[in-house]
């Protein structure tokens, strides 16, 4: 039997009871998105799940991608993987119905993205990273750039990278130097230089690989105002035949998880001096551009982490559900049999954690992706404070799926024991794989330093107000529901003493200066990460409470029993570390800042 | 040039400034162990440590260990490096010297071992079992077996094991079921079963494994009442020849990490029903036997855990001091070079994060085992008081290590970013590797119910009255020191609230259940053992405080400031935590017992 990786019944929850997506369907481009035809989708993308990801997801481990001769050759799942993919739409799902995509809300999508990573992330991050790479070259490239690589790039048979670290360049892209000299007056661009890191960019599952590619071009400023967006395809076009673009494979890293998918080293221009790059937009504008896309991809970050973690949870669920040992506390007779391990306080306590950070990360994530919705498509003021929400939650949706999903992942092995620490069981598996979203798209700090140094302060602090509109609202009906209520309370200090928090934290901006206000962003963001969970969590309770109320099927008691336990599970362990958090974040002592390098031996 | 993977200066600082262990030569058996003779046994280590072990900690994680055709095929290096510790006299250094040993005591034996572990637990953790078998044999076992084994055990040819874990029976030792059955009045057992997860339970480095193995006696009691203790070999003399003793290794783990170190699968008597052992000691005595060497493997694996956060801590200093990224929030000038990460506040977080792990859980580790010594060695009041605080620590010096170890190692990934994450450098084979000490000799929550179900009552709570009067010691020393009198005073109001809770979860063990009381029994751990720590870090800066007032060399003034800034980082990051946990603690919402299994979907 097909083990569980994703529960459907959640994301059902979280689009219809918590988020009512089908409120979208009031503008006009999703009208179609009506309850049966998400329940399609969600339905095409389990099919999906079932048949030609999870299947693989331990093979590709264990033959993990490897590089000979020059070539780079995937596990021979991948292929047949991302076709059946593409043939579902889902690599130009969101793009209009005249460019041939389903005006796909990303709520909707994005549900359907967790149900792919969660089954297997590996193969499920080629083509949406190739719908990155496409929406680059649609929303900012020349009409010939359009004709001459979405096509292949929609048809899966091109592979779509982001080509922005450098061996100099990682957290710092204003210090790229990858250089771009123009040919015949820009028809094109001599590319040289190195990339690292590069994800998916160089695999046989795929005829061509085409970078979206930061370089710098020839006279251009330092610094990030003088990138440049260029289109650089391992294969271009001459003549009408293709040949090499001088793009060669160095070689791939050997990585601790996520072995399925390939981080190349390219070096452009190496070999013949005639690496063609095609300039995207206008020059100087390409940390610009890539920013733009940024955020999706910050949000995919998040997802990938979110839904490693909920296999893992699933996993370890079926293991206490499965395996006798022990017994209670209180009866210790050896003549009786042992206990699941279900059964155990402790066990329960890392399962109810792992459901914590899971289902309230993918909650978190699929509200962002609503607000993206409502952003780029709704009207007037609810478009611009959907935006605005949006900016402010995403370093936390990057992030906090990111670092709790490791710990998540790793209490599911600590149930299984032994048992997890082998390959016997995939626990192991997730537990690297899981590891390296906290680095991806901008480690955590570069998100701490995002949230304080720069959205909460955006717009006059607007996305901060309207955040704590929705929390208060939140805290309104659940100060109605006996049940909810002294935690509706709880919420309400915790939220006035992280504003007291933030305000004590920009005086010191202002009095002292950036590295003592920003020392502890990271700090930071996992105290404000932990209040955007707890609202999340609460809007969860409300809803669940309300699905109680209606009579609802054994089954969905339990469901939403599990839905109130699991928030009280955040609201008595992880809640409370707010106030741990507050004393460090409001103590003048500058531990950090003081310490000289040299007495750190 | 070799890589720095512990530090030498720092051991000594715990082993000379912080414990004064040449107080032990007030013991007649240890009145040779003078300075001069410390600092002898210290730098042989580091010898081994550099010239036998560390150079093949990467490659015998790539050439991992294996099974083919029946046999267990370990690194090459395993062999020499093995036999270069028993040359050195390691294996039974802390014998008698009539036995042959040198009268190590081990607080110094331990401090060498933290070289060897960090160096290369992989290979090291080999000889130390040994040492653990070896000595049980000779604790417990009669003439004939001391014979026939410890020459071979304690000359590196033959590997002791431990034999406990049952398919059936894991955390759950009563419910073990391997069988054995005297014949001929008890000259030998015949014995049938499984054991599995055996460390080091076969491998082509030694020419014979000797498996302490526990089993039931046909018609002993059920329960641990019935257990009993036997030598299992692998081989067995019979006329004076080795023969096969029918002990067949159905295959080793695919473990996530530790790769060069075998887990087996083994099945006595399967093959002819010819599985000899032979009884240790008294029959029905096993557990009791077994669980006197337990101490000693508890501690062993904290230092398994310690000692590979080290090494970790070592190779994300050196990448943060190498390493030009960035620039300081004041000065984003990109005309200006970059800084070396060293420089950013987060990167220095996350190396004092390590460094407070890593030496804090060194110091405790060998305040154990100053404890060890004078519980076994010492005279009269000393000696009982040293075995209490050793039992009471032991819950702690074990699961601290393993458990922050994690994390301490994930930040020293996250230093180095993506590079982290690959295998050009070791980090990732830290993170694989150190995860397992945490599941090794009990998982955490075993030792949460050995702390507060156990050691805090033993003979009626004076542990805990010791414990508290060493720290009292600590903070009064530090009120007179400006410096450190802010963060003495913090320690006493935690410590005060920690006996608070306490109490409280006391009251709860007579007024509810077993249940209630141990409910949160692993967060209870995670809250003393911080306060521990704390402990652990003032005297630390005490001693420090005291080097700094005595002229110190320029490399002495670093390293002591390095230690007040650890140990500020402590008492500013860390301890705080115990107020979040505190609330918890005292919270009457049982979350997790509350919660049906059927909720958990």
């Amino acid at each position: 039997m097909l083990e569980q990786y994703i529960s459907s019944r959640n994301l059902r929850f979280v689009l219809y009871e918590l988020l009512d997506v089908t409120q979208l369907q009031k503008i006009e481009r999703f009208e179609a998105y009506d309850r049966e035809a998400i329940d399609m989708t969600l339905d095409a993308a389990k099919q999906i799940g079932d048949q030609y990801l999870f299947p693989f997801y331990r093979a590709m481990d264990k033959e993990k991608a490897r590089y000979a001769d020059g070539e780079v050759l995937v596990h021979p799942s991948m292929k047949p993987a991302i076709m059946a993919m593409v043939e579902g739409g889902w690599i130009n799902a969101h793009d209009d119905f005249e460019a041939g995509g389903q005006q796909m809300p990303y709520a909707i999508l994005n549900a359907a993205t967790l149900i792919f990573h969660a089954a297997n992330a590996n193969i499920a991050c080629h083509p949406f990273l190739t719908t990155g790479a496409a929406n680059l070259i649609r929303t900012f490239g020349s009409a010939a750039l359009n004709e001459t690589y979405i096509p292949n790039l929609y048809n899966g048979t091109w592979q779509g990278t982001m080509a922005l670290t450098e061996p100099q360049a990682g957290s710092s892209l204003s210090d790229i130097t990858s250089s771009a000299e123009p040919v015949n007056d820009g028809e094109y661009y001599k590319i040289k230089g190195q990339k690292i890191y590069i994800s998916g960019g160089d695999h046989n599952a795929v005829d061509n690989v085409v970078h979206l590619l930061l370089a710098r071009i020839k006279g251009a400023p330092v610094g990030t105002k003088g990138i440049s967006l260029f289109v650089v395809p391992k294969l271009r076009y001459e003549n009408g035949e293709l040949v090499t673009n001088d793009v060669t494979t160095a070689g791939i890293y050997g990585k601790m998880g996520q072995k399925g998918y390939v981080a190349a080293h390219l070096m452009m221009g190496e070999q013949h001096d005639d690496c063609r790059g095609y300039l995207v937009g206008q020059p100087n504008q390409g940390l610009r551009y890539m920013f733009q896309m940024m955020n999706e991809a910050r949000i995919g970050t998040g997802m990938v982490a979110a839904a490693t973690a909920s296999a893992a949870y699933y996993a370890s669920l079926k293991y206490a559900n499965e395996r006798p040992q022990g017994r209670h506390p209180s009866n210790k007779d050896v003549h009786q049999p042992q206990v699941l391990i279900i059964e155990h306080a402790d066990v329960r306590r890392m399962l109810l954690y792992q459901k914590a950070i899971v289902e309230g990360s993918i909650a978190l994530l699929l509200q962002c992706s609503l607000y993206g919705d409502l952003a780029h498509h709704g009207q007037g003021e609810d478009a611009v404070n959907a935006n605005l929400l949006l900016e402010l939650l995403t370093p936390i949706a990057k992030s906090y799926p990111s670092e709790m999903g490791i710990h998540s992942v790793s209490q599911g092995m600590q149930v299984l024991g032994g048992a997890g620490y082998t390959d016997d069981f995939p626990l192991e598996q997730h537990y690297r794989d899981i590891r390296v979203n906290a680095i991806y798209e901008g480690t955590t700090t570069i998100h701490g330093m995002d949230l304080l140094g720069r959205k909460l302060t955006m717009e006059n602090g607007k996305g901060l107000q309207l955040l704590s509109k929705e929390i208060q609202t939140a805290i309104e009906a659940a100060l109605l529901i006996p049940n909810l209520k002294p935690y509706a309370e709880q919420l309400m200090k915790t939220g006035a003493s992280l504003q007291e928090t933030t305000v004590n934290l920009f005086q010191l901006a202002s009095k002292e200066s950036p590295e003592v206000f920003l020392a502890d962003a990271t700090l930071y963001l996992e105290y404000f990460g932990t209040l955007v969970l707890a609202w999340i969590w609460l809007k969860q309770a409300l809803a669940a409470e309300k699905g109680l109320a209606q009579n609802p099927s054994t089954n969905d008691q339990n469901f939403y029993e599990g839905k109130i336990q699991t928030f009280k599970y955040f609201f008595e362990y992880e809640l409370p570390k707010m106030v741990a958090m507050k004393i460090r974040l409001n103590s003048s002592v500058r531990v950090t800042l003081e310490t000289r390098a040299e007495v750190l031996v």
